[in-house]
């Protein structure tokens, strides 16, 4: 079993193709949405009531434990508001609200707290860490972080790392972790806090995966013609990740070569359609005809 | 037979690090070095009588045919004088000295004539499309270009790629040419203008293959965790290429993805000592060799 803890959100995404407004999102939606076709997934995040009820039962339908979700009465939901560029690779924020989020005090459910797999979607370090002790002897616990995080409470976010097996992050993150450019040395850095795996994700130019013994994976990016919305591309990768490694049950080299691959596969799924739309479609047939695409795709 | 034309320069490369004067360079010297693993290849280039002789006498002991070197007597080379930043990812320009080059009017020697392959290495468009036309009738022409040329002379650059059958292009330089951030838009605007390939260099992303068919191949780069100067990578890229296809002949898909490949490797040898150096010191050995650790490197 896998327990996912971040944010649930409402987004209003603006691309001058199409805007639409106060849609599901949130990074644990996205990684829940692509773990749960790999493995059994629970979700832990608070909401507003102001969170349309079909978007919980859109999770449920999915087959997504969605018992550790809390509502706080008369509470709102958080909120992030961006638009796109003409090329959709620039996103400019317009508001964020936190809401609820602001004083969240998590609390993990007894009956997630057996789970072998944790991923951690972007949040406060230290709310991260102290979760971490809820769980009885996870095999894998990977984490995320963003730019907040890192300017605002670094020591946290490498303290966070430093409980984690696996650091899923992104290559401008990355680099402003670890103030280095050369993404071979961030990785180094991460690891050094450590975890025994860091994934560097480069959005369109795809992902490496290193290891602690000096083991390297580079994957290019599933090729599309086109994208609709690159909102939560990193997460659905990392729910692909870290849920075809629960669904293998091995924390070795050659499975987390694969899980990036299906992170790769989960992400190209993601920025199809608006916001959670081509995630909440898809079956696990569409999964594995893609990453054999993929096998074809990259085969030489 | 591969006939390369193109510059062959004297560099000035600074580095955080380390600086080398006048040193062996040019876009036809690093692809004629690389391509000369695979097949015989002769080489058309201006020089002024400043080029140090022990430079020819470099490329003739890697076996390239160099009677297609022009020197100008009392002329002086071209010389590029450029720094790189500490992450040796932005390079300045400081000096260009176009010298021999500006007033060149180029001939192929007879013996070149019968060429089944051709690779025009960045230079002026109008020379290029001239050039062609001492050819019989190669089986593939490739061409590449730069910044400059889009900008001056955007119109023959276009009926340029139009005379080929493969054009190599970094991902900045193809945005620019075709006025389109997204890579696959631009490969299919490049394809419209004549040529069955297009294979856009991302630098340390790698590379992707786009064919006139709808065929793609993405590959990531070679990894490295240190270069030492990222001159002629791209132009080595470009010579494994072109090189691979002489060597095995056939003009087909399955070739050019291992063509990529093998320009991947070959743009890894070239960043990691200064200027030609890596190139000259590598044998056909060392190539089958990494192309072997890509492939394991790569596999999943």
């Amino acid at each position: 079993m896998l327990t996912v803890f971040g944010t649930m959100a409402l987004d209003t995404t603006r691309t001058p193709f199409r805007t639409e407004v106060r849609i599901l999102g949130g990074a644990a939606t996205f990684a829940s949405l692509s773990a749960c076709v790999f493995t059994k997934t629970a979700m832990v995040a608070v909401i507003g009531s102001d969170m349309p009820k079909e978007n919980i039962s859109a999770l449920d339908r999915k087959g997504i434990d969605t018992r550790g979700l809390v509502t706080v009465k008369n509470g709102k939901t958080f909120h992030y508001d961006s638009s796109f560029d003409y090329n959709l690779s620039n996103r400019t924020t317009n508001k964020t609200e936190l809401n609820v989020i602001a004083d969240f005090n998590p609390v993990i459910p007894a009956e997630y707290a057996g789970s072998d797999y944790v991923y951690l979607a972007n949040n406060d370090p230290k709310q991260n860490i102290k979760i971490l002790e809820h769980f009885a002897s996870p095999k894998l616990v990977a984490c995320d972080t963003i730019e907040y995080w890192i300017e605002q409470d670094r020591d946290n976010v490498v303290k966070m790392m430093g409980k984690t097996d696996a650091v899923v992050i992104n290559d401008s993150e990355a680099r402003l972790l670890c103030k280095e450019v050369n993404l071979a040395r961030c990785a180094k850095k991460i690891l050094s806090f450590g975890p025994k795996f860091a994934i560097i994700k480069k959005g369109e130019h795809g992902a490496i995966l290193f290891s602690s013994d000096g083991e390297v994976f580079p994957a290019p990016a599933f090729f599309l013609d086109e994208i609709s919305d690159p909102t939560g591309a990193g997460d659905s990768f990392a729910g692909g990740f870290v849920g075809h490694v629960a669904k293998i049950g091995k924390v070795d080299f050659r499975t987390l070569k694969e899980a990036v691959i299906y992170g790769n596969v989960m992400g190209s799924f993601a920025v199809q359609d608006f916001g959670v739309k081509k995630l909440l479609s898809i079956t696990a047939d569409d999964v594995w005809e893609r990453y054999e695409k993929y096998r074809n795709l990259v085969q030489f």
